[in-house]
């Protein structure tokens, strides 16, 4: 999807909710601004309002499939209209336009920002600009201009930082992992933040107990369907991680488990 | 996004709730007719089943940010197979084709159509019409053939008006400005009919109290992030009418406030 | 939609959920790998988790609408990463890449594949195939694949029979038709498989009565507007077969009336 001719793709990200005639606005605004054709792709928008920290993982795991040099714009903004700077960052070989909020630092924790701007040149947003939508007045803008060939350093000044989040990490002590639920996906299955890797000296066969909650089960197995229906199974993931999941059922409603939850593999 | 070689844009806005495969159908059906390439974009399709006035709000707030000549293809369609029209009207910039129902009574009312065509040139519908499906079998089709260079004399013939829903008022007696909610959005703010230049006089601190039910508020501010979480807020929201917020939380939830609520600015 | 110069048609079919970063991640894999331009479409993504015959459903009542070639990518697999094969299909003029668990099996019961390939050829997955998420490494590259130009039969080896689910059949006894609800609409209209070629010896008048449970209604009408608000009503659906409705309201809700009820036509 290199060639001369093809669109450039601008991703949406946004806790405006399913179907929101807000997302149609900055789509609208994009197509009207742009001087070539461009693909846009609804990242997510069933972000929960105002949830930094969901965004940030959804756009980490998302972000890395779709082709270099995709512009990912990113509209959770709690603090929209106040001093908080919006941003464009290049990360690995994807462009980001968002609010400096945190949004992109779990994507930025896995590796260094090649190029961060702060956006403040108002001659790439729209004529008026809202105090409370800047998404549709001057992100959509600024990423159908960067689609039409604008380059990042015409938008605003040099920085040097993004806002950081605090991840949680994973502790190993002796034959103990422990780590926690990151995210819920729409079966109920539970990510944690332990990877593949810091499970490589770990067995996975039934010497080997994951905890969750009061929950536990043995084993890491390859998929969903080498256990029976209603079984808590253990596995890695498909973004890499453990997770646990209960066979044709909803994990998290069954058992009550929510983001945050520490979750221990021993052995 | 005028130039040749551009795709032209259609959008859809329905009450078949989200991800339907209906809307699918009529997706399917408009890149079957079509002799050009189309972009199709989702303006809304979260809709409440039957409720014309709410798809007359969305399509208001959303079409005038799409790009010159943009068709909107509006399905709200309780009285689907029955004597009601289908209409082609041009209002401003913007192209739509619906059931004359009043779904394009609030964008009308804002300016007055430039054309309006009632269509019955069954020659681009579908081959069979369902009595049930218009979407699908008239409309869809219509916009395709519409994006790909069919006129709009052509579909049927000239009419004079629009069918006409009656919009609530808003009154300034005294000093006192007498509104209601109209929309709430996804983060459940209240979006009421009191635009920005009916407060041209209105001072924006402390002295003006804005009343909705019985809950009130001091001072029109600029944003959400003004005040501290949790805290009743007004202010002019992006469509430039006085909105009420809670802080990073729900005012409509909270609040139980819903559409057709009144309230009242008075200083 | 024929002609050169037009992009492939992708659609996508899953139970992920609305707005889910896993169908992000699977259009970010299409873009990066098709060597041309295609054009991606949601048929739908509110499957209810793991129901493949509602996905069999939904995929033969849209799937036609769609231009010749297009291709239908479906990922409702509750099975994935264990032995169950991926078979690309050529049924009528669409395209269909999807585990085979009986999600074809609704429009193949309509017409015989004209070809059907078990998928086998691992240069045209993602280098690194996870156990839990084929859809992305292994039936979104597919699919751009095939948008781009690749054969069918270079991705595996003919097969020659899908997998079958049993569909309930509608039994006609003297003037009794006995079927049952298959589908339950966005709007909770009740669609049956009572077809209107099974109806052509019916009237339409009050001498036919139409049970569903413990409810029934005489007469069968065009369209939804021919019968007050809250009426019970029997018409022909949009699908062309026999559905139940109460006009303006939610039949399914109203009555609590699930898929599998039974329905009996008599006369």
């Amino acid at each position: 999807m290199s060639g001369v001719g093809n669109p450039s793709i601008v991703t949406l990200t946004t806790d405006f909710g399913v179907s929101s005639r807000y997302v149609a606005a900055m789509k609208g605004v994009i197509l009207s601004t742009a001087a070539r054709h461009v693909e846009i792709v609804d990242l997510t928008h069933a972000i929960p309002p105002h949830d930094i920290r969901s965004a940030a993982v959804a756009l980490a795991e998302a972000a890395p499939y779709f082709p270099s040099g995709t512009i990912h714009v990113v509209v959770v903004d709690p603090r929209v209209g106040t001093s908080r700077p919006i941003v464009y960052a290049k990360i690995g070989e994807q462009q980001f336009v968002a609010p400096d909020n945190g949004v992109l630092s779990r994507w930025a924790a896995r590796q260094e920002p090649a190029k961060i701007v702060r956006i403040n040149q108002p001659r790439f947003w729209r004529p008026r600009v809202s105090s409370t939508f800047h998404g549709r007045d001057i992100l959509a803008p600024i990423a159908a201009h960067l689609a039409s060939g604008v380059k990042p350093d015409e938008l605003g000044v040099a920085d040097v930082e993004l806002m950081h989040l605090t991840w949680p990490e994973v502790r190993t002590v002796a034959r103990n992992i422990e780590g926690e639920v990151v995210e819920i996906d729409s079966f109920g299955n539970l990510i944690t933040n332990i990877s593949r890797d810091s499970l490589a000296q770990v067995p996975r066969d039934e010497s080997v107990t994951i905890h969750c909650d009061e929950h536990e089960t043995h084993g890491i197995f390859s998929t969903y369907g080498d256990q029976p229906s209603m079984t808590l199974i253990a596995l890695i993931g498909s973004g890499d991680c453990l997770e646990l999941a209960i066979v044709e059922e909803n994990a998290s409603a069954m058992l009550g488990v929510r983001v945050g939850t520490p979750v221990r593999v021993s052995w």
